[in-house]
């Protein structure tokens, strides 16, 4: 149910991704992106992409990458997307699970994300229930078509101890 | 004194650049990276990067560009690096406040820097003379050489008023 994403797996998605970063609610991407440079952020660049399928269509999906080099290299940062029809069945918090125990397989230490738009509450809440922390505020960081300037969060999670 | 950097300007830097990195207390970079990838990162991919001239030698530097895309990309990012035999010049305070200069310049509008280490307290304290405030905190963030698993800080200037 959940693999490694691929090119055909991504273009399946596609309308989903287009849909979330139109509407300029919840990623600070380019709305305009086309599908090449949306690939290229969320499947090429990244350590790992992953899709969660049902029935032969990708409902959502996420992409785990280092969330800085060197000395810090032990903190992953993940972005996920669930398609709007598929809302409200807990994939994002199966595809967060599953995050979580691939950044362990991969020696990370703990995740963090560096952009949770303030107005996002159900996906604040899924993130704090699973065990992340708001650890900064970044003023007026987000201009929410609706809302106007608002805050973005960054969260974070500590996945093993540091020994 | 200073003016956009060149190539032929990162390679004069890069003994200073490789010293920086090489030290593992201020950069989140990979201490072995090479001068191909250290020009990629300090002035290929950033929007802009300066160099502080002195009697043709190049002392300090800094990059710009945006920190997060669409609806975020009024925020910028910056970095700034100083030889250790020119510190305590000024040179890290002229080059962050030229770069806020440019910043507004090119219609940025608040400028954020994502990993302060925490025992960089020369760093954080100009930085806070300069305006910016500590926004967040990373714990345990960076893995220094003497000093173990330290946290890093997030820290950001409002350079213009939103409306």
């Amino acid at each position: 149910m959940i693999r490694a994403m691929t090119r055909a797996d991504f273009e399946n998605f596609w309308p989903s991704f287009q849909a979330v970063i139109k509407a300029q609610e919840t990623y600070a991407f380019d709305p305009d992106m086309d599908i090449e440079q949306a690939y290229q952020i969320w499947c090429l660049t990244p350590l790992k992409s992953f899709a969660y399928i049902d029935n032969g269509q990708v409902l959502g999906c996420y992409y785990l990458k280092a969330n800085a080099m060197g000395p810090s290299d032990h903190i992953c940062n993940c972005g996920y997307m669930v398609s709007e029809a598929a809302r409200g069945k807990g994939i994002a918090r199966t595809l967060c699970q599953h995050s979580q125990q691939i950044a362990i397989e991969l020696s990370f230490e703990a995740m963090q994300f560096n952009s949770v738009i303030s107005s996002n509450e159900v996906a604040i809440k899924l993130w704090q229930k699973l065990g992340f922390q708001i650890i900064g505020t970044i003023p007026l960081a987000y201009r929410h078509p609706k809302l106007g300037y608002i805050d973005s969060y960054i969260m974070h999670k500590q996945l093993v101890v540091n020994t």
